[in-house]
């Protein structure tokens, strides 16, 4: 039954990369409110598509943008159930000017050697969940049933901080809970090694907000007699990190579990070139805390970041202007049990004794979340590793990620439920960025690993 | 002979008003090409009343709205030859709405127990350029003669930016340089006092651009292993000042002359009430360099500001970004002898120190100049200040000012030239808004002040 499965997958792709590429030319930019049509469009094509496949589904309200929820029971009572996640939506396009093509008109695109689909969200998140949905349609069209039943959840707030999640999960925690989850938004190890995560970081994001004086001055009247938010603003995060790469926010490593020998040695067996990392994107220097290697410092190191600035005159030529306000996003990359909620507390304290008397200081959270980490000697995973082994002709590793999965913690803390990560995604898809892509080896062995692990998953 | 021209002011103050309404009717908006003939009229009109007058005058075109030059040499070898600027072109109107009255209908309206004259341009500049040709005007009538020699140049671009001037100036050098240039742009000190001011700070304008990877990168993966530029210039930034709000940029006070004795006690004596001048702006401590007073730190000290900065995601929401580059607008208020060109060298380098290997660093220069200021014991100083200080029966103060006047650099730059700044404007004129006004009595004692100025200045 699986070579036929197989067989199918491979007759089907062109068919398959059609379906993705209608589902990539939705503009679903979840965090411009511009574009909430384009994610209930794209949701609405989901729920379709699931439903075509055999996998009924519908369209669910929230405050934001819906999720989508299909169920399948076809499996029988004594199979196991899994709920696969995936997201909808996509990141921002800007700036559009460094995309060589229109960010939503996909296309297969040849370079070193291998085609890769070009567009926003080819691989994060559109290309990765259609590598099941895929999977499902070649299982259903050759043996008329999946191998387990399923229950899919797809949300469309994953780039802007799922606010939905929470309450919809809790509403819906009986009709989500299933045996295990399966998460497909995550990396290979390389273009080789297949990989399932086991330990993600946490993360917390607050925008900070500084004001001085009530309107926008002329730097000729006032300048430096009046308070200027941007130097009060740059004071502060200059003071984010120590000369050795720390974080300075008091007590920010509570709860910062140091590297086992275990790990640093299973890590290290892993050949991570620290050089070509950086070559890759144009540097040459670990900018990060000293004294560990740059797996280390991303997936076992806690972090500070400014994700972006604003203040002033940014505009074309000069404005002589002291302005009234400036801002910062600014996100922690959390890991072992640090605490987002006193993180919060910590930094926000930490911003208000630098800002003077003379300015006002506000705070937006975009959200918090601890880190998770996954045993690896679960069945789950076990299981998941052979048939991704088998696939690949190459062993998948077990490794960790730098980046954040709410949706992980969340399914612990609210539904109980452990998660199996696996994706297909490579280092070079310049996810988040311009000219993201994913490879059609992805994209087609990806297809092929769900195929075999939903039929392992079932043993 | 001056008590005769006096009286002649007097005596015709209701035809110099007639005047100067035609003038006001005229909508000279230079920002506004809908405009352009109304330009093309006011300097028609100028060039028509200083013929009448007696001071021979021409309109000249340029690429933009052109000026009016005009001359008078009856006053002989021995005289002293001054120059007299002024600007014809006025500000948009909007939003018109606000406005109490059509802003080209001219009148007197009578508030808070003072005559003023209502309209666009009524103090910016026309009621200020045409105290100078009334009193020309009364010379004339009463004397035959003018006490000096004298160049006349209006403008039409000066709200504008003054795309024409530089070139005007080169090209007509030798028809423009005078022994000094009269300025009346400016305003006294309060109603009773009449100021000359005799310091611009200068500036210097810089634009900063740090890069860091080649792309933008997903914090997750990259996340303090990949250098972020923001953190780069946010430290160069916070380095700028020391805790003293002194600038940080090595040699910057070269050049820098103390406040005198003389000057602070002038000052001080002026009774600047530094809580209402902050309060205006929701502020209430000074935020400058400690030990000076705020006049002091406006018109006596040099500056460093941040004009704005940008890096990364600033839009709605989150997003997990660490960008590619960031970059700032910096600019610098210069006094006494500070070069802008040696400040420009070592602020470069000031920054290239600081930005470490993995980051290009990029510049581009919005322009320097010094500053300028006309010594407090030189003949025309003194010679001006006596003739206001008997026109308004109280001491003419000294001023400086802290912002710059780009033709008073020019006259320097390019003419050779130094200016002495007199005006009658008020505070509350509302220039650039809408209700502008100029009080009738800054109107008569501004013509009167010329009438004396003159004079003075021949001897």
């Amino acid at each position: 039954m699986m070579e036929s499965v197989l067989a199918r997958v491979d007759a089907d792709l062109d068919q398959s990369l059609a379906r993705l590429f209608a589902l990539l030319r939705i503009k679903s930019i979840s965090a411009d409110p511009h574009y909430k049509q384009d994610c209930r469009d794209a949701a609405e094509w989901c729920a379709r598509t699931l439903t075509e496949v055999g996998i009924p589904a519908t369209v669910r309200d929230t405050l934001g943008h819906p999720m989508v929820v299909g169920h399948y029971r076809g499996a029988g009572e004594a199979a196991p159930h899994v709920l696969f996640y995936g997201h909808y939506d996509v990141q921002p396009v800007d700036p559009v000017g460094l995309w060589d093509r229109d960010p939503f008109d996909p296309a297969i695109v040849e370079a070193n050697g291998e085609k890769r689909i070009v567009a926003r969200g080819a691989d994060d998140d559109k290309g990765q969940l259609m590598t099941f949905v895929e999977a499902a349609r070649a299982w259903m069209a050759v043996a008329g049933r999946l191998p387990v039943n399923v229950t899919v959840l797809f949300e469309g707030e994953e780039e802007s901080a799922s606010p939905s999640m929470v309450p919809f999960l809790m509403e819906n925690a009986g009709e989500l809970k299933a045996d295990i989850a399966l998460v497909c938004d995550t990396s290979m190890w390389d273009r080789r090694t297949p990989a399932i995560t086991t330990m993600l970081r946490g993360l917390l994001y607050e925008e900070v907000f500084v004001r001085a004086a009530s309107h926008d001055l002329h730097s000729g009247y006032y300048g430096s007699a009046a308070r200027n938010p941007i130097h009060v603003l740059a004071k502060v995060l200059a003071d984010l990190h120590d000369e050795k790469g720390r974080v300075n926010v008091p007590s920010f490593y509570d709860g910062v579990p140091e590297v086992t020998p275990a790990q640093k040695a299973q890590w290290a067996s892993l050949g991570f070139d620290e050089k070509a990392f950086l070559r890759d994107i144009g540097l040459a220097t670990p900018a990060g805390e000293s004294g560990y290697s740059i797996l280390e410092q991303v997936w076992a190191r806690p972090t500070a970041e400014v994700n972006g600035i604003v203040g002033g005159y940014i505009g074309e030529g000069a404005k002589t202007v002291i302005p009234a306000k400036a801002s910062a996003k600014v996100s922690f990359r959390l890991v072992g049990d640090q605490d987002p909620e006193e993180i919060r507390r910590r930094f926000r304290a930490f911003v208000e004794e630098r800002v003077p008397a003379d300015c006002k200081v506000a705070f937006v959270t975009h959200g918090g979340d601890r880190a998770v980490s996954l045993p690896g000697d679960s069945p789950w995973i076990r299981k998941a590793q052979r048939a991704l082994s088998e696939e690949w002709r190459r062993d998948a590793v077990l490794i960790a990620m730098g980046g954040s999965i709410p949706i992980v913690t969340q399914f612990k803390r609210i539904l109980g439920m452990d998660s199996v990560l696996i994706g297909f995604g490579l280092e070079d898809d310049r996810i988040h960025s311009p000219n993201e892509k994913y490879n059609l080896a992805s994209f087609h062995g990806g297809i092929r690993s769900w195929a075999r692990v939903l039929e392992a998953i079932a043993e």
